[in-house]
Protein backbone atom coordinates (compact mmCIF):
# COMPACT_ATOMS: atom_id res chain seq x y z
CA UNK A 1 0.00 0.00 0.00
CA UNK A 2 1.23 3.19 -0.81
CA UNK A 3 1.05 6.28 1.43
CA UNK A 4 0.33 9.24 -0.32
CA UNK A 5 2.66 12.01 0.30
CA UNK A 6 1.58 15.81 0.06
CA UNK A 7 3.63 17.33 -2.82
CA UNK A 8 6.59 19.07 -1.59
CA UNK A 9 5.77 23.11 -1.02
CA UNK A 10 8.87 24.35 -2.51
CA UNK A 11 8.58 22.52 -5.51
CA UNK A 12 4.63 23.66 -6.11
CA UNK A 13 6.08 27.38 -5.00
CA UNK A 14 9.04 27.51 -7.58
CA UNK A 15 6.75 26.23 -10.70
CA UNK A 16 4.01 28.53 -9.92
CA UNK A 17 7.46 30.96 -10.35
CA UNK A 18 8.35 29.71 -13.50
CA UNK A 19 4.70 30.23 -14.77
CA UNK A 20 4.97 33.77 -13.70
CA UNK A 21 8.58 34.02 -15.01
CA UNK A 22 7.63 32.74 -18.50
CA UNK A 23 4.63 35.16 -18.19
CA UNK A 24 6.17 38.30 -17.59
CA UNK A 25 9.08 37.44 -20.69
CA UNK A 26 6.48 36.80 -22.89
CA UNK A 27 5.06 40.27 -22.18
CA UNK A 28 8.42 41.30 -21.84
CA UNK A 29 8.03 43.35 -18.26
CA UNK A 30 10.95 43.91 -16.13
CA UNK A 31 10.34 42.68 -12.69
CA UNK A 32 11.51 43.53 -9.85
CA UNK A 33 11.42 41.86 -6.05
CA UNK A 34 11.89 44.62 -3.74
CA UNK A 35 13.07 42.99 0.05
CA UNK A 36 14.01 44.52 3.18
CA UNK A 37 13.45 44.71 7.27
CA UNK A 38 10.54 46.82 8.39
CA UNK A 39 11.02 50.41 7.88
CA UNK A 40 13.93 50.48 5.02
CA UNK A 41 12.00 53.07 3.35
CA UNK A 42 11.39 50.63 0.50
CA UNK A 43 7.70 52.26 -0.28
CA UNK A 44 9.71 55.66 -0.42
CA UNK A 45 12.03 54.63 -2.69
CA UNK A 46 9.12 53.20 -4.56
CA UNK A 47 7.27 56.30 -5.42
CA UNK A 48 10.35 58.28 -6.18
CA UNK A 49 11.41 55.54 -8.59
CA UNK A 50 7.98 55.17 -10.42
CA UNK A 51 8.07 58.85 -10.98
CA UNK A 52 11.40 59.17 -12.26
CA UNK A 53 9.97 56.39 -15.02
CA UNK A 54 7.00 57.83 -15.68
CA UNK A 55 9.14 60.67 -16.71
CA UNK A 56 10.93 58.72 -19.25
CA UNK A 57 7.59 57.20 -20.50
CA UNK A 58 8.11 53.60 -18.68
CA UNK A 59 5.16 52.32 -17.64
CA UNK A 60 5.27 50.65 -14.37
CA UNK A 61 2.66 48.49 -11.84
CA UNK A 62 3.55 47.23 -8.34
CA UNK A 63 2.77 44.23 -6.18
CA UNK A 64 2.46 45.31 -3.09
CA UNK A 65 2.75 42.83 -0.26
CA UNK A 66 1.77 43.31 3.45
CA UNK A 67 0.57 40.71 6.03
CA UNK A 68 -2.20 43.21 6.58
CA UNK A 69 -3.33 46.79 5.83
CA UNK A 70 -3.69 49.21 2.57
CA UNK A 71 -0.91 51.19 3.45
CA UNK A 72 1.60 51.24 1.16
CA UNK A 73 -0.96 51.22 -1.67
CA UNK A 74 -2.84 54.27 -0.36
CA UNK A 75 0.52 55.86 -0.11
CA UNK A 76 1.26 54.47 -4.32
CA UNK A 77 -2.51 56.32 -4.92
CA UNK A 78 -1.37 59.72 -6.15
CA UNK A 79 1.09 58.29 -8.87
CA UNK A 80 -1.62 56.85 -10.60
CA UNK A 81 0.21 53.50 -11.91
CA UNK A 82 -1.88 50.14 -10.93
CA UNK A 83 -1.02 48.97 -7.92
CA UNK A 84 -2.73 45.35 -6.48
CA UNK A 85 -2.35 44.37 -2.57
CA UNK A 86 -1.69 41.44 -1.71
CA UNK A 87 -2.13 40.32 1.80
CA UNK A 88 -1.00 37.41 3.23
CA UNK A 89 -3.39 37.58 6.81
CA UNK A 90 -6.38 35.45 5.87
CA UNK A 91 -4.09 33.01 4.53
CA UNK A 92 -1.80 32.38 7.75
CA UNK A 93 -0.12 35.89 8.07
CA UNK A 94 2.76 34.45 5.97
CA UNK A 95 6.01 36.17 6.72
CA UNK A 96 6.85 36.47 2.99
CA UNK A 97 5.11 37.34 -0.63
CA UNK A 98 4.63 33.69 -2.28
CA UNK A 99 4.53 33.26 -6.04
CA UNK A 100 1.32 32.01 -5.81
CA UNK A 101 0.14 35.55 -4.29
CA UNK A 102 2.18 37.35 -7.54
CA UNK A 103 0.42 34.96 -9.84
CA UNK A 104 -3.19 35.86 -8.62
CA UNK A 105 -2.32 39.50 -8.80
CA UNK A 106 -1.24 39.23 -12.24
CA UNK A 107 -4.66 38.91 -13.92
CA UNK A 108 -5.67 42.02 -12.05
CA UNK A 109 -2.87 43.95 -14.83
CA UNK A 110 -2.59 45.35 -18.35
CA UNK A 111 0.36 43.08 -19.02
CA UNK A 112 0.66 44.44 -22.28
CA UNK A 113 0.64 48.17 -20.75
CA UNK A 114 3.51 47.00 -18.98
CA UNK A 115 7.54 47.71 -18.77
CA UNK A 116 8.35 47.45 -15.16
CA UNK A 117 6.85 45.79 -12.59
CA UNK A 118 7.90 46.06 -8.74
CA UNK A 119 6.76 43.68 -5.86
CA UNK A 120 7.26 45.23 -2.63
CA UNK A 121 7.75 42.02 -0.89
CA UNK A 122 6.92 42.20 2.94
CA UNK A 123 9.42 43.95 6.06
CA UNK A 124 11.39 40.32 6.39
CA UNK A 125 15.06 40.35 6.03
CA UNK A 126 15.20 36.38 6.35
CA UNK A 127 12.56 34.62 4.76
CA UNK A 128 11.70 36.62 1.65
CA UNK A 129 15.22 35.69 0.21
CA UNK A 130 13.93 31.44 0.39
CA UNK A 131 11.41 32.25 -2.30
CA UNK A 132 11.57 32.95 -6.20
CA UNK A 133 8.53 34.86 -7.28
CA UNK A 134 9.74 34.84 -11.29
CA UNK A 135 10.87 38.13 -10.71
CA UNK A 136 14.35 39.24 -12.73
CA UNK A 137 15.89 41.43 -10.15
CA UNK A 138 16.07 40.71 -6.80
CA UNK A 139 16.88 43.64 -4.91
CA UNK A 140 17.39 44.64 -1.14
CA UNK A 141 17.15 47.25 0.58
CA UNK A 142 19.18 48.44 3.21
CA UNK A 143 19.06 51.48 5.35
CA UNK A 144 21.80 52.97 7.56
CA UNK A 145 20.38 52.78 10.80
CA UNK A 146 19.83 49.50 10.73
CA UNK A 147 23.48 49.13 11.41
CA UNK A 148 26.46 47.90 9.42
CA UNK A 149 26.44 44.32 10.60
CA UNK A 150 23.17 43.74 9.57
CA UNK A 151 24.57 41.45 5.87
CA UNK A 152 27.11 39.87 8.22
CA UNK A 153 23.67 38.43 10.70
CA UNK A 154 21.35 38.11 7.51
CA UNK A 155 23.97 36.52 4.88
CA UNK A 156 21.01 34.93 2.94
CA UNK A 157 19.56 38.00 1.52
CA UNK A 158 22.72 39.46 0.50
CA UNK A 159 23.61 36.28 -0.99
CA UNK A 160 20.38 35.75 -2.91
CA UNK A 161 20.07 39.85 -4.80
CA UNK A 162 21.38 41.19 -7.94
CA UNK A 163 21.64 44.49 -6.26
CA UNK A 164 21.65 46.54 -2.39
CA UNK A 165 20.35 50.21 -2.29
CA UNK A 166 22.04 51.42 0.86
CA UNK A 167 19.22 53.98 1.84
CA UNK A 168 18.57 56.73 4.14
CA UNK A 169 22.45 57.91 3.55
CA UNK A 170 20.83 61.54 4.21
CA UNK A 171 20.71 60.69 8.22
CA UNK A 172 24.69 59.29 8.28
CA UNK A 173 25.43 62.79 10.06
CA UNK A 174 23.64 61.57 12.69
CA UNK A 175 24.47 58.05 12.92
CA UNK A 176 27.99 56.41 14.09
CA UNK A 177 27.70 54.70 10.69
CA UNK A 178 29.66 54.67 7.73
CA UNK A 179 28.39 53.65 3.82
CA UNK A 180 32.15 52.15 3.59
CA UNK A 181 31.49 49.78 6.44
CA UNK A 182 28.23 48.57 5.35
CA UNK A 183 29.50 47.80 1.72
CA UNK A 184 32.70 46.23 3.38
CA UNK A 185 30.30 44.10 5.38
CA UNK A 186 28.25 43.23 2.20
CA UNK A 187 31.22 42.24 -0.17
CA UNK A 188 32.44 39.84 2.83
CA UNK A 189 29.46 38.02 2.43
CA UNK A 190 28.76 38.90 -1.54
CA UNK A 191 31.87 39.93 -3.20
CA UNK A 192 29.64 40.71 -6.80
CA UNK A 193 26.97 42.71 -4.90
CA UNK A 194 26.43 46.00 -6.89
CA UNK A 195 25.84 48.65 -3.88
CA UNK A 196 24.21 51.61 -4.59
CA UNK A 197 23.86 54.76 -1.73
CA UNK A 198 20.75 56.08 -1.85
CA UNK A 199 18.18 58.17 -0.46
CA UNK A 200 14.51 58.08 -1.18
CA UNK A 201 13.93 61.46 0.49
CA UNK A 202 16.90 63.91 -1.34
CA UNK A 203 16.68 61.71 -4.47
CA UNK A 204 20.69 61.35 -3.66
CA UNK A 205 22.06 58.04 -6.01
CA UNK A 206 18.57 58.04 -8.03
CA UNK A 207 20.57 58.67 -11.32
CA UNK A 208 22.84 55.38 -10.74
CA UNK A 209 19.57 53.23 -9.83
CA UNK A 210 17.39 54.50 -12.54
CA UNK A 211 20.82 53.95 -15.27
CA UNK A 212 20.73 50.20 -13.50
CA UNK A 213 17.29 49.55 -14.32
CA UNK A 214 17.15 50.95 -17.61
CA UNK A 215 20.53 48.40 -18.54
CA UNK A 216 18.75 45.51 -16.70
CA UNK A 217 15.72 45.46 -18.54
CA UNK A 218 17.54 46.00 -21.74
CA UNK A 219 19.28 43.45 -21.15
CA UNK A 220 16.46 41.15 -19.83
CA UNK A 221 14.52 42.32 -23.57
CA UNK A 222 17.18 41.53 -25.59
CA UNK A 223 18.25 37.79 -24.28
CA UNK A 224 14.79 36.76 -24.47
CA UNK A 225 14.63 38.05 -27.74
CA UNK A 226 11.83 40.32 -27.01
CA UNK A 227 10.36 43.31 -28.12
CA UNK A 228 9.45 45.97 -25.58
CA UNK A 229 5.80 46.34 -24.56
CA UNK A 230 4.14 48.54 -27.04
CA UNK A 231 4.25 52.01 -26.14
CA UNK A 232 1.01 53.61 -24.88
CA UNK B 1 -3.98 0.40 9.00
CA UNK B 2 -3.21 3.65 10.97
CA UNK B 3 -0.89 5.89 9.60
CA UNK B 4 1.71 7.46 11.80
CA UNK B 5 1.14 11.01 11.83
CA UNK B 6 3.54 13.40 13.02
CA UNK B 7 3.30 15.04 15.98
CA UNK B 8 1.92 18.67 15.72
CA UNK B 9 4.92 20.95 15.79
CA UNK B 10 3.50 23.58 17.66
CA UNK B 11 2.40 21.35 19.99
CA UNK B 12 5.82 19.95 20.56
CA UNK B 13 6.97 23.62 20.61
CA UNK B 14 4.71 24.63 23.52
CA UNK B 15 5.54 21.59 25.43
CA UNK B 16 9.28 22.19 25.33
CA UNK B 17 8.48 26.66 26.07
CA UNK B 18 6.09 25.10 29.40
CA UNK B 19 9.45 23.16 30.64
CA UNK B 20 11.65 26.19 30.05
CA UNK B 21 8.70 28.50 32.07
CA UNK B 22 8.61 25.86 35.00
CA UNK B 23 12.68 25.63 35.45
CA UNK B 24 12.94 29.39 35.16
CA UNK B 25 10.24 29.80 37.72
CA UNK B 26 12.13 27.24 40.10
CA UNK B 27 15.26 29.32 39.79
CA UNK B 28 12.91 32.38 40.48
CA UNK B 29 14.28 33.96 37.07
CA UNK B 30 12.82 36.85 35.24
CA UNK B 31 13.05 35.99 31.69
CA UNK B 32 12.76 38.73 29.12
CA UNK B 33 12.03 37.52 25.07
CA UNK B 34 13.32 40.67 23.22
CA UNK B 35 11.88 40.95 19.81
CA UNK B 36 12.43 43.11 16.68
CA UNK B 37 12.79 43.80 13.30
CA UNK B 38 16.62 43.64 12.44
CA UNK B 39 18.48 47.25 13.76
CA UNK B 40 16.19 48.33 16.18
CA UNK B 41 19.28 48.46 18.71
CA UNK B 42 18.14 45.63 20.84
CA UNK B 43 22.11 44.34 21.90
CA UNK B 44 22.61 48.23 22.55
CA UNK B 45 19.67 48.63 25.00
CA UNK B 46 20.69 44.99 26.36
CA UNK B 47 24.48 46.23 27.06
CA UNK B 48 23.12 49.02 29.01
CA UNK B 49 20.09 47.30 30.51
CA UNK B 50 22.37 44.67 31.98
CA UNK B 51 25.21 47.00 33.07
CA UNK B 52 22.17 49.44 35.17
CA UNK B 53 21.02 45.66 36.48
CA UNK B 54 24.55 44.66 37.70
CA UNK B 55 24.87 48.28 39.38
CA UNK B 56 21.92 46.68 42.03
CA UNK B 57 23.38 44.06 42.20
CA UNK B 58 20.86 42.14 40.19
CA UNK B 59 22.61 39.33 38.15
CA UNK B 60 21.83 38.76 34.37
CA UNK B 61 22.63 36.13 31.72
CA UNK B 62 21.79 36.73 27.96
CA UNK B 63 20.45 33.59 25.21
CA UNK B 64 21.77 35.79 21.99
CA UNK B 65 19.74 34.49 19.09
CA UNK B 66 21.02 34.55 15.37
CA UNK B 67 21.00 32.67 12.08
CA UNK B 68 24.45 32.87 11.74
CA UNK B 69 27.55 35.32 13.77
CA UNK B 70 28.30 36.06 17.43
CA UNK B 71 28.54 39.27 16.23
CA UNK B 72 26.26 40.21 18.96
CA UNK B 73 27.67 38.03 21.69
CA UNK B 74 30.89 39.28 21.19
CA UNK B 75 29.16 42.92 21.62
CA UNK B 76 28.38 41.66 25.32
CA UNK B 77 31.41 40.42 26.31
CA UNK B 78 32.88 43.13 27.56
CA UNK B 79 30.12 43.04 30.66
CA UNK B 80 31.08 40.05 31.71
CA UNK B 81 28.03 38.18 32.10
CA UNK B 82 26.99 34.76 30.95
CA UNK B 83 26.06 34.85 27.29
CA UNK B 84 25.29 31.62 25.31
CA UNK B 85 25.01 31.99 21.41
CA UNK B 86 21.99 29.80 19.49
CA UNK B 87 22.80 29.71 15.95
CA UNK B 88 20.05 28.46 13.76
CA UNK B 89 22.22 28.39 10.47
CA UNK B 90 22.61 24.79 10.80
CA UNK B 91 18.94 23.80 11.53
CA UNK B 92 17.82 24.82 8.25
CA UNK B 93 18.42 28.99 9.21
CA UNK B 94 15.09 29.63 11.29
CA UNK B 95 13.89 32.46 11.54
CA UNK B 96 13.20 33.07 15.13
CA UNK B 97 14.39 31.48 17.98
CA UNK B 98 12.25 28.13 19.05
CA UNK B 99 11.79 26.83 22.62
CA UNK B 100 14.11 23.78 21.61
CA UNK B 101 17.55 26.23 21.35
CA UNK B 102 16.00 27.59 24.66
CA UNK B 103 15.60 24.58 26.64
CA UNK B 104 19.77 23.59 25.16
CA UNK B 105 20.82 27.12 26.08
CA UNK B 106 19.68 26.87 29.87
CA UNK B 107 22.16 23.79 30.28
CA UNK B 108 25.04 25.87 29.58
CA UNK B 109 23.96 28.50 32.71
CA UNK B 110 24.03 28.42 36.36
CA UNK B 111 20.51 29.23 36.92
CA UNK B 112 20.85 29.07 40.66
CA UNK B 113 22.96 32.15 40.45
CA UNK B 114 20.57 34.75 37.98
CA UNK B 115 17.83 37.00 38.38
CA UNK B 116 17.37 37.81 34.88
CA UNK B 117 17.47 35.82 31.64
CA UNK B 118 16.98 38.13 28.61
CA UNK B 119 16.38 36.14 25.38
CA UNK B 120 17.49 38.36 21.83
CA UNK B 121 15.47 36.91 19.94
CA UNK B 122 16.48 36.92 15.47
CA UNK B 123 15.64 40.18 14.02
CA UNK B 124 12.50 39.60 12.52
CA UNK B 125 8.91 41.76 13.32
CA UNK B 126 6.82 38.58 11.91
CA UNK B 127 7.48 35.18 12.98
CA UNK B 128 9.27 35.34 16.56
CA UNK B 129 5.65 36.47 17.88
CA UNK B 130 4.24 33.34 17.18
CA UNK B 131 6.67 31.07 19.22
CA UNK B 132 6.45 31.29 22.98
CA UNK B 133 9.72 30.33 24.49
CA UNK B 134 8.78 30.36 27.72
CA UNK B 135 9.28 33.44 29.00
CA UNK B 136 7.55 35.89 31.65
CA UNK B 137 7.57 38.66 29.22
CA UNK B 138 7.24 39.71 25.46
CA UNK B 139 9.29 42.92 25.05
CA UNK B 140 9.08 44.35 21.45
CA UNK B 141 11.57 47.10 19.94
CA UNK B 142 10.41 49.37 17.72
CA UNK B 143 13.04 52.33 16.31
CA UNK B 144 12.08 55.28 15.05
CA UNK B 145 13.63 55.24 12.05
CA UNK B 146 11.08 52.77 11.17
CA UNK B 147 8.08 54.97 10.48
CA UNK B 148 5.31 55.37 12.46
CA UNK B 149 2.71 52.74 10.44
CA UNK B 150 4.51 49.57 11.65
CA UNK B 151 2.53 48.58 13.95
CA UNK B 152 -0.38 48.42 12.01
CA UNK B 153 1.36 46.43 9.50
CA UNK B 154 2.45 43.82 11.74
CA UNK B 155 0.31 44.00 14.17
CA UNK B 156 0.91 40.46 15.65
CA UNK B 157 4.07 41.34 17.44
CA UNK B 158 2.09 44.06 19.29
CA UNK B 159 -0.45 41.90 20.37
CA UNK B 160 1.53 39.15 22.13
CA UNK B 161 3.89 41.89 23.62
CA UNK B 162 3.64 42.92 27.14
CA UNK B 163 6.16 46.29 26.72
CA UNK B 164 7.29 47.92 23.32
CA UNK B 165 10.24 50.06 23.60
CA UNK B 166 10.03 52.82 21.74
CA UNK B 167 13.81 53.44 20.80
CA UNK B 168 16.87 55.58 18.94
CA UNK B 169 14.59 59.07 20.57
CA UNK B 170 17.22 60.81 20.03
CA UNK B 171 17.05 60.72 16.33
CA UNK B 172 13.65 62.39 16.29
CA UNK B 173 15.18 65.65 15.68
CA UNK B 174 16.33 64.08 12.23
CA UNK B 175 13.06 62.05 11.17
CA UNK B 176 9.56 62.93 10.04
CA UNK B 177 8.25 60.89 13.02
CA UNK B 178 6.71 61.32 16.27
CA UNK B 179 6.94 59.74 19.24
CA UNK B 180 3.39 60.11 19.28
CA UNK B 181 1.95 59.38 16.36
CA UNK B 182 3.87 56.18 17.24
CA UNK B 183 2.53 55.49 20.25
CA UNK B 184 -1.28 56.00 18.86
CA UNK B 185 -0.63 53.77 16.24
CA UNK B 186 0.54 51.16 18.87
CA UNK B 187 -2.90 51.40 20.48
CA UNK B 188 -4.51 50.98 17.79
CA UNK B 189 -3.81 47.67 17.90
CA UNK B 190 -3.33 47.00 21.58
CA UNK B 191 -4.61 49.82 23.40
CA UNK B 192 -3.38 47.85 26.62
CA UNK B 193 0.32 48.31 25.30
CA UNK B 194 3.05 50.01 27.62
CA UNK B 195 4.91 52.28 25.66
CA UNK B 196 8.45 53.80 26.88
CA UNK B 197 10.32 56.13 25.00
CA UNK B 198 13.60 55.12 25.02
CA UNK B 199 17.16 55.37 23.76
CA UNK B 200 20.02 52.85 24.04
CA UNK B 201 22.89 55.38 22.89
CA UNK B 202 21.43 58.64 25.19
CA UNK B 203 20.10 56.42 28.09
CA UNK B 204 16.94 58.55 28.10
CA UNK B 205 13.99 56.63 29.64
CA UNK B 206 16.01 54.65 30.91
CA UNK B 207 14.88 54.56 34.37
CA UNK B 208 11.35 53.79 33.12
CA UNK B 209 12.36 50.40 31.56
CA UNK B 210 14.80 49.83 34.98
CA UNK B 211 11.53 50.50 37.22
CA UNK B 212 9.30 48.31 34.80
CA UNK B 213 11.98 45.12 34.92
CA UNK B 214 11.83 45.43 38.92
CA UNK B 215 8.58 45.69 39.42
CA UNK B 216 7.69 42.65 36.92
CA UNK B 217 10.78 40.13 38.15
CA UNK B 218 8.84 41.27 41.93
CA UNK B 219 5.65 40.28 40.67
CA UNK B 220 6.54 36.90 39.01
CA UNK B 221 8.54 36.06 42.32
CA UNK B 222 5.75 37.03 44.29
CA UNK B 223 2.98 35.33 42.07
CA UNK B 224 4.95 31.89 42.06
CA UNK B 225 5.37 32.21 46.03
CA UNK B 226 9.25 32.35 45.24
CA UNK B 227 12.58 33.57 46.54
CA UNK B 228 14.85 35.71 44.99
CA UNK B 229 18.23 33.42 43.55
CA UNK B 230 20.44 33.41 46.46
CA UNK B 231 22.46 36.37 46.53
CA UNK B 232 25.70 35.63 44.98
Amino acid sequence: MRIPIVRDVLEESNARAQENHALLNKFGICTVNLMSSPGSGKTTLLARTISELNKSALRCAVIEGDITSTLDSERLQPLGVPVVQVNTDPFGGDCHVGSHFVQGALKYLELDKLDYLFIENIGNLVCPAEFYLGEHERVVVLSLPEGEDKPLKYPLMFRECNLCLLNKVDLAPHLEVSAERFTENIHKINGALRVISISGKTGEGFEEWMTWLQTRRADHLSRHGLKAAEEA
